[in-house]
């Protein structure tokens, strides 16, 4: 399905004094609201195939209607989304789930769409149908070298499959773990692990002018392992990145911890350290719930960026380009194209409101150990509503000053559905 | 599968030596041995019959081989269970996955094996496919009235089965809730949940000579919804059976809780409150992680006990026969008959040690508030050996001394492999 | 030190074009302003009078300057706090920390500051230098009945001095509870506990023309126990307050609860059950850690709200009444009067958004299982800047617009300094 | 006081019979029974002197009797207990809390009880009455150099009195961090705390024949700071480790993780860096909750044991010697004394359970992924009453059967609180 240009310049149009009224009201409001502007419309989520569909939990699945019968409805849906915020201008597939038919029609698709191709997922967690050799006992980490080999080539299949799509990433996450006291070798788990990567590693495509490729490597504090994960936490996947080499980082996933983690506190060491990779972002209440960023705990999610922003800066990254972000969510209960315009809309917020951040006089307040001014500094831009800055931002890029109620107004889900059926899954779920 | 008795009759004779040899050892170090052995003669614990085959994850599940394909082929499993260990005698079913064709067969091949039918579990949780209403958004706390009818018929056809069975309880676990804040008004969930609850507690059969109907109210603090449970912790669930009456109890899942709680405590209190119903066992670290009983928290699991039997005792309640005594388990990378011995056998150990405890010379080491001697008496239980008696118990009883050695010695799941083959999935699953 | 009404004249009197522009925009942008600035105006939030000075931790405390040393220096601070942001307008006092001793005086000095005496609160959680017996193994749940007798003449005592002052509530919280397995009976503990509170309970004043008396129980996870806590949770808290009577309630301390604990949920629970009785505000992020409200958590101090707003109205409860509202922190790193000026401003925000939630969108978007609209509806208040409102209602009922600032340009800690000096130490603490 | 030799050979004799028949079924019943007895004879747990008395929380503290007044009460009440257990032949001294003031005379009565220097400990977590500058925004990782140079300084100090007694080890814990957000600027914390830490690893003795200093980094997720902990996970004390050089470790404390976390885990990995510098025992249910070894999780220290000995083994370490093993715990209900006596007993349990694990059949398990296997061989061990090696192994080594039985028999308390007077509280507390 393709949006019509005209439905936003229409919808943008009967919007116009209201959102003017707004903005003139904002850009008063705060300082370098143009800034802020400017920034938001270089900065682009990628939007993971697999979260195009209805997801579900051990317990079941509620599927939706309408949902991708294959990769091409998936760009579809990330196209369609794109064209309505402008911010969605990447797609993160997931192999064997999504690996391309043709892949030149699958580039030009893309591309007629503004998409690009972020990190490439691989798959070891699950076994496919026409797989030798079962992780049932993990994969990088299994005792027999055969299944190692397996995973080992599956990873580098993906890479290839990135290449070819023009992606510069892959992100290795590893359900790898153990159930049960006394599964495991926790250290020989963590030498054959290190080992696999190694070989994963060196398969990744040299650097040239047009790709320089990075391995991400993602942690998890649990699940689907209940007893360890074998990259458990940041301290773990900083490790393996470390002695991987420099094309190695760590990537966050904002469920993937203890409960009580301070996350942003792990962002700015990783960044410190040069070895934050990329973000996959949700929200969660009690461990991987992987529900719409900003949904739980907004204060969280502004902190994020907050020390994201301010450990970019320190090492002179590039907001836009310089770290992979991404969505990882599930969606059990809501439409998934609804859930990820409230995601990005949440993502964007937080980071608006920490470019707002008046960095000075924060790190005065620091050094005058003022407590409480800081925290009103950061509590200052919190309380302020970045939202018509994020609306311009999109408009001048040509996206919906509310995304979400054009795409209710357009009833976008009924035409998916006409188009695709009420009983569809999407693929890979 | 059959057990040959001549099989447990050889396994017993020659582990004869060395069992007579521990078992006068720890005869003469506890006190009271006969009275725990009697007791762990008696102690039966309900097999649920979704345990029998390999449980999964959302990210993917492993199967075993020669799981059941039916629920003859449950009953056959358990009944070897309890043929091995004499200590699970009983089944508890699942409805839609369970429902009987021939309730008379059914009862008549239970108890060749001499099982009894536990709780009987109705399922809200998932759209079963001929399903007219779907559950996507809670059953009982439905918004629309023909939802929660649709599900109140449900459970009370769950009781039906239960009584053609001669089951006794029903087990209530809803996975009703929400996973966003503002999805639901918790005021009106309540009071949705609990009307449809009446309606079932309404049908529950009458108090005859043979049966004395429960009703089971089992509350869990996350998952599947992440955001809030209609009935996620044991203040709700006390709250609901207190409304509805002297039948409803409420029904304690090891792994429904939040990190750290005390669920020791919660039993007592409950016990005290004549409101405890039912146990389902099994172990985490994380959340429902649903691992084998006592594989994590041992200590944690006779602690629970030692309330158990100190407060039945106080109530002149029959441990045996007065709380409804069941596991709730996955098996994710263990043969799932191998988890079930192993859980039994923790629950056995469990309960004999709490059976140890001086309870004279406990009361009066918290009389004195002498704390020390107070954890003195609980860990010299603890770590005292108690697996002689339990052996003892099961040799009295008919099973093995050994039931796991014998069951890998015996080759049972290759015989089950041929029986059944290699990529079967357990019905239900 | 009084604060000179002049002082806020000249500071409204600064800011009264920016704030009128803020204002005036937002009382456009949101509907019912005028409603949510009246609302504002009633709201009190009572600070306790252990506030006023340093806290600290088992690890130490770094004592301010200008800490009051007396009562009257407390009632002093208060007013001051009152004069700034007119929210403040009750002190809940701790016995034996506050007791008076000139009751007409001191009820004169607060009622010249606008003052009301809310909950008293008691003390068995340390041993005061001359009392007999000691609590180290409990109070209210000691074995020794003349134990609990001394406590319950405590907070028999307390219930006299709030009497004298005007207080219409004794708060209970217990520490009572063990440190290690087997130390305690729960079951017995409960019912000393509460044959105990039934002493106190009885002796509560009866209700009259001025004053209708309430009990508050308040429940705690863990800390200073940490095994086991006597009155434990919600659940634990809601059976004592049913057992005891119709002037028994539950407080609600933000700080009290297990990881991840759902708190909107239990306040919607309790308010359904009439047994709601007070609040205890702050922040956490790991335990008790009573933090500033809302510098950790705000979202959720604004579903809190969302949830009081909707139960109360739902019961035609009065907002300013029919609930006791009281700041419970501790302040290590901040000087206590900035710290309540925030965390008050914190109460208003999170409230006023709730007041502005659009509840007839809200029950429309429930009924129709429409979790997206129902997430835009609350986050579309929660990204609301309400602040203008909250400093409006303040502006009119004589406070500062902007309190903290006003606080420190007229220097008041140094000028607190100056008259108590640099190293005193809060009375109690 | 010193323990009459005689009252243990009394002691012993009249439990000689019982003992010898349970050693002797026990070392029928475990393989090398002999070698776990003379592993246990060498292993030694140092005491801390902090925790010789009452500890307390924020909220209170209740003084026991008896409680030593100085160092050389320190040191005599280790003697003690290492008299009765001959297995805590270390004392752990804190500075500025036990400065000796003759320090031959000091080393003479520790080496008269056969006690050795562990770990010294500095303090810069609380400000000295005599303390120019204060830590109340931290230490080592102060924005003032002046503060931080105080903090150095102490530190180096503490060196020199851990010298002057034969220490090899100074414990580095800190509480820097901070409250809320925004008061830290992570980033520079970090680099301020590790050139702080620099400044301190330069000041190690150099290494000689009879002594080769560490430095260990404990980190700590929260309390007393409660939004972060500049030292906070493994990560980053293993970060900060090595990035200061060979000569500084990790140290883990029991308490000091989010909830939920895989301690053995981490165990096994710092092992396998070659990083893990020591180990503080003490155990908790919710936080810090410093109760005793075992009490609460005793499978958790069973299995962080297995890893311990299946790592120092790997890398041929030396049990006894190799790593800093220390209690750290506080005793808010119990005789401190007894207390200890309980922590060495559990640890030593775990320990010789751990030693008695069938390493050979458990990576034959782990190779063959046979999970079940894996589990019962740690479990049989675990179910294994090994106390009468650990009675066998004190009695070998001079000490007594049963250490608590023999401290209550003689009345222990009642002579220091005869010696010292009932009121006393421990110095440094």
């Amino acid at each position: 399905m393709l949006l019509n240009p005209q439905y936003i310049a229409d919808h943008n149009q009967l919007r116009s004094d209201s959102h003017r009224s707004k903005l003139s009201y904002w850009a008063n409001e705060v300082e370098k609201a143009e800034f802020v502007i400017q920034k938001l419309i270089d900065f682009q989520i990628a939007i993971p195939s697999w979260a195009l569909g209805t997801g579900g939990t051990r317990f079941g699945r509620f599927s939706g209607g309408g949902e991708p019968r294959s990769l091409e409805e998936k760009i579809d849906d990330v196209g369609l989304l794109h064209a309505l915020n402008r911010s969605s201008g990447a797609i993160s597939l997931h192999i064997p789930w999504d690996i391309p038919k043709d892949v030149a029609a699958i580039r030009q698709q893309a591309g007629s769409h503004g998409l690009a191709f972020d990190a490439v997922n691989s798959n070891t967690f699950q076994d496919q149908s026409d797989q030798p050799l079962s992780y049932k006992f993990g994969s990088l980490q299994h005792v027999d070298k055969a299944v190692r080999q397996q995973a080992i080539d599956h990873n580098i299949e993906v890479i290839r499959h990135g290449e070819a799509l023009g992606s510069q990433a892959l992100t290795v996450w590893l359900s790898d773990g153990s159930c049960f006291p006394g599964q495991l070798n926790f250290r020989k788990a963590f030498e054959r692990t290190l080992e696999s990567l190694h070989e994963i590693y060196a398969a990744l495509p040299p650097d040239s002018d047009t790709a320089r490729w990075k391995m991400f490597v993602e942690y998890k504090a649990f699940e689907p392992n209940f007893y360890s994960m074998t990259v458990g936490d940041w301290g773990s996947s900083f490790l393996y990145a470390s002695k991987l080499g420099p094309k190695a980082y760590t990537l966050v996933d904002l469920g993937h911890h203890l409960p009580n983690a301070n996350i942003e506190q792990i962002v700015a060491i990783l960044l410190q350290e040069g070895k934050l990779g990329g973000f996959h972002f949700n929200d969660s209440k009690y461990g991987d719930d992987d529900l719409t960023a900003g949904s739980i705990k907004p204060y969280q999610l502004f902190l994020i960026f907050n020390e994201l922003v301010d450990g970019m800066d320190a090492h002179g990254m590039n907001h836009a380009t310089d770290l992979g972000w991404m969505i990882d969510a599930s969606h059990n209960v809501k439409d998934p194209l609804e859930d990820l315009l409230q995601s990005v809309e949440a993502i964007q917020i937080a980071y608006a409101q920490a470019l707002l951040v008046d960095r000075v006089a924060l790190e005065e307040a620091r050094e005058a150990n003022d407590v409480v001014q800081a925290q009103e500094l950061l509590q200052d831009v919190f309380r302020s509503d970045v939202r018509p800055l994020v609306a311009e931002a999109r408009r001048r890029a040509g996206g919906a000053l509310d995304p979400l109620a054009l795409f209710r107004q357009l009833n976008v889900r009924d035409s998916l559905i006409r188009e695709r059926g009420a009983k569809t899954v999407a693929t890979g779920l």
